[in-house]
């Protein structure tokens, strides 16, 4: 019998308001918050409660449909230019996520094409209803696509949190695990916890927890040692960017997983939508490497724990070159080797 | 021209009371305190305030000195009734140091050799002067010994803390970077922050930067993409016991290090004292695995960073395997491969 996952829902449309879970809050406390206006939205955003870019999109989408059910106007010109407003607004409050661009986008065209306030804003809220709709499809198909590769009473072990609370629901390198458990398929989940910013320990372990999923958490350099002593079967990872050849940046660490999963001849996986695909980068080596404040690694939550004016190196991503990696699970298959001649068939 | 590092000394005798470096204010406070007494010398091992193998051999066998030093009894007997009371405290502080038993017998013995209290008093001063004498001899030579496999330029990285404060002197690991200092020798050194107790942002960063040497702080997780974006000619680490066959136990996160060091084609070097090895053990699967309590993973410095209730699995070490090892350097010399058949050249 398939139950639905009791994973709770990061962003939910409520008619007069949006339910956000307070990402920011957890893992000590689990706070749902209720948005009630634009300006709610935008700070919610700035204020990284929600995190994630497709959870971003999907929030700043029903912040602009909830933002144009509130407009009073009955000029629809005067409409349309207040909620181009709060569209602009909204899409300034995270300056570099294209997955919040994209879907404001698609509200803009929704607000542009409609001929009455009325229709625009019942359409305002199907669109975003229909972003939140297509999200969740993905991640559930990646997550079917990922469990097909697993086996019953394996231990699969991760890395950051590619999961559902950063998504409509599923997530990526986590759908599997939820779709696991919705089907009684046993698994357990082994999460690294992801230093500096410790999203494995704040965010994976908490929404596995709350799925009723097995997981246990290491630190990150136990990982080699965990492969070994408790077997393993497979590590699967999310991706914030795939090159045309495979090469894949993810979250700092996960070249370290993908060397360990061949020295131990385990296959590594990475999990990820078909929109993460740039095809004009050859290779892994044209993805820059931000490099982030020295603070993420000298203070945890506050708390120094390195000397004052340690020089230290702190990039956020790296990147992992294809021969590492067995397969790229997408919404639209499961990509395999030859990744420069198969990423172009599950890839527009 | 050589000049002494300036690395503080962690333990230091002063005729009238053992000075004393506190390391479990570091790396925020730089303290050293005074022990007067031996219930002084007592409490700073049992509350960790002194840490390292050696370094608490010495602070131990400073303690019987002190003790003795401080006896009024003008009666031989009692007199070493007397001592042997503080000795059997001293060793009651750390159940399990081999190291602490190893030095409190040499001044057990010293003691008991004694014909009069006033040679007894001079006699465990200059013995446990001799086991410190001893302890920096031997940290330099293994620091000569591993300074001779770096080139000047070198980038090295280390894990944990096998450094001059838990010791006499110098360290093991961390011996040939201050003797690269003392001789103007340029190294670039990248030290692993070591979690879950931090080993590395506490003490290996803090230590070298006393010492001068030029060290940048890193994430666990960060070591692959510094590998080889940071150019790292090759990594060395210090050693909890070591098995005939080269297998090494050692802080957890070394083993994941040593198949970094494999991938990237660069040497993987353990640096310990002769005294590690226990040839009573035929390879690595016959050492006991210490697991430690949860709360190391899930707080850091009293800050909860994961679920309430969350599972956890904290190794304290783990095994590097011989073929993983490029050499083991030791006080008396350098043992490469093979391992079986070269260690008991260099291991009594």
């Amino acid at each position: 019998m398939t139950t639905l996952a009791p994973l709770p829902y990061s962003v939910q449309w409520a008619d007069t308001h949006i339910t956000l879970l307070n990402q920011q809050a957890l893992p000590s406390i689990t706070e749902f918050i209720e948005l009630h206006s634009v300006d709610d939205v935008y700070d919610s955003i700035l204020t990284l409660k929600v995190r994630g870019a497709p959870a971003i999109g999907l929030t700043a989408a029903f912040g602009v449909a909830l933002g144009a059910k509130q407009e009073t106007t009955s000029e629809l010109g005067e409409f349309k230019k207040n909620v181009t407003r709060h569209i602009e607004k909204l899409a300034s409050s995270r300056p570099t996520a294209v997955n919040l661009f994209w879907a404001l986008k698609r509200m803009e065209n929704t607000l542009q094409a409609a001929q009455s306030i009325s229709t625009a804003k019942e359409a305002l809220v199907s669109e975003a209803k229909a972003i939140f709709a297509e999200d969740e499809e993905m991640c559930r198909k990646i997550g079917e696509h990922g469990l097909s590769l697993f086996t019953r009473g394996d231990s699969i072990l991760t890395h950051c949190n590619a999961g559902g609370i950063a998504t409509a629901r599923y997530g990526t390198a986590l759908a599997p695990f939820h779709l696991a458990k919705e089907r009684d398929f046993p698994l357990k989940v082994y999460a690294c916890e992801t230093r500096p910013v410790l999203q494995g320990a704040r965010l994976t372990a908490w929404e596995l927890m709350q799925a009723g999923v097995d997981v246990t958490l290491i630190s990150d350099n136990m990982a080699a040692h965990t492969i070994h002593q408790k077997r393993i079967n497979g590590i699967i990872v999310g991706a914030d960017r795939i090159a045309a050849n495979g090469d894949t940046a993810n979250k700092i660490g996960t070249l370290g997983l993908a060397i360990l999963a061949k020295h131990f001849g385990i296959p590594f996986y990475v999990a990820a939508p078909s929109s993460t695909f740039d095809l004009s980068i050859e290779s892994g080596t044209s993805i820059p490497i931000e490099e982030r404040n020295e603070a993420e690694i000298t203070f945890i939550q506050g708390v120094r724990i390195a000397p004052e004016n340690v020089k230290t190196f702190n990039p956020a991503f790296d990147v992992t070159p294809n021969h590492l990696i067995t397969s790229i699970i997408t919404e639209n298959g499961i990509i395999t080797p030859d990744f420069i001649k198969n990423i172009p068939h599950f890839v527009n």
